[in-house]
């Protein structure tokens, strides 16, 4: 991750704020032990035609992957490591994800200490559906209702 | 409109850059000379519920209207002179459009001279094309072509 320098994150602010996504949704890991991950992502999407302007900004930002879905193509950060590194530098120049960009910060310092404890690991996936709603969606297949449900029903936490 | 400092420009371009629109478009006057008017637009949208967030932006331009059109609000700068003094300030920091910045520009700066000049005036419509094209929009119901066989109908261009 580079340090990025004023003038970017004011930019790049702008830019996420009007166009960019701050994601933080739940995908299934059966062999994990709590059965899920919470997956962070920073995502910003143009006309495949304009897909060299993410790709300067992959450059700026020194990580993350530009990939093309029909006629859009998606800069795309999802490593978490690389996600905290990279929003710790946004957030105080967001003006309207400054919300979502703090909750997924927050999840991602408690994301090691939830690794021994199932109910933390669950308060975060309530977190990241608040991150969702804060983007007027829902993490529709998997919330952390489902989640609390799945570990109840393997008895990793009880029914109380 | 206000003189606007070095960050919030930074940021208003990465903000118009992902979510705003620059746009010019010709509509129609029946009382001008020529029929119509090149309208000149500087817009940023933005969901109902996060309409502060425009008026933040008016106040930091300070000019321009916010208007609601069902759950979405649109922050809108029409008037010629304030479009112009806005993207002046704005156009050395867009990334992506820029070059709609730049022709909006040259039409405005030229359009004092438009009015003794039908063909200038025409010209000026297909720089407005431009714009549309780079929006990967069109001027769909009056372009420039548009302007031009009504001029000729009316001969004040000629037919040749």
């Amino acid at each position: 991750m580079n340090i990025i320098n004023k003038d970017d994150l004011l930019y790049l602010a702008g830019l996420i704020d009007g166009d960019g996504s701050i994601v933080a949704q739940m995908i299934n890991r059966p062999d994990y032990v709590y059965k899920y991950q919470i997956r962070l992502t920073v995502q910003i999407s143009q006309r495949k035609k304009r897909r060299h302007h993410l790709e300067d900004i992959r450059k700026i930002i020194g990580y993350g992957i530009v990939r093309d879905r029909g006629d859009m193509s998606d800069y795309v950060l999802t490593e978490t490591r690389m996600v905290y590194q990279f929003l710790k530098q946004l957030a105080p120049f967001l003006r309207i994800k400054q919300k979502q960009a703090n909750l997924v910060i927050k999840i991602i310092e408690q994301l090691p200490s939830s690794r021994n404890s199932a109910l933390l690991f669950i308060e975060l996936c309530r977190l990241a559906d608040q991150v969702a709603q804060l983007n007027d969606s829902k993490n529709k297949e998997i919330n952390a209702k489902v989640v609390e449900d799945r570990l109840k029903e393997l008895k990793v936490i009880s029914n109380d």
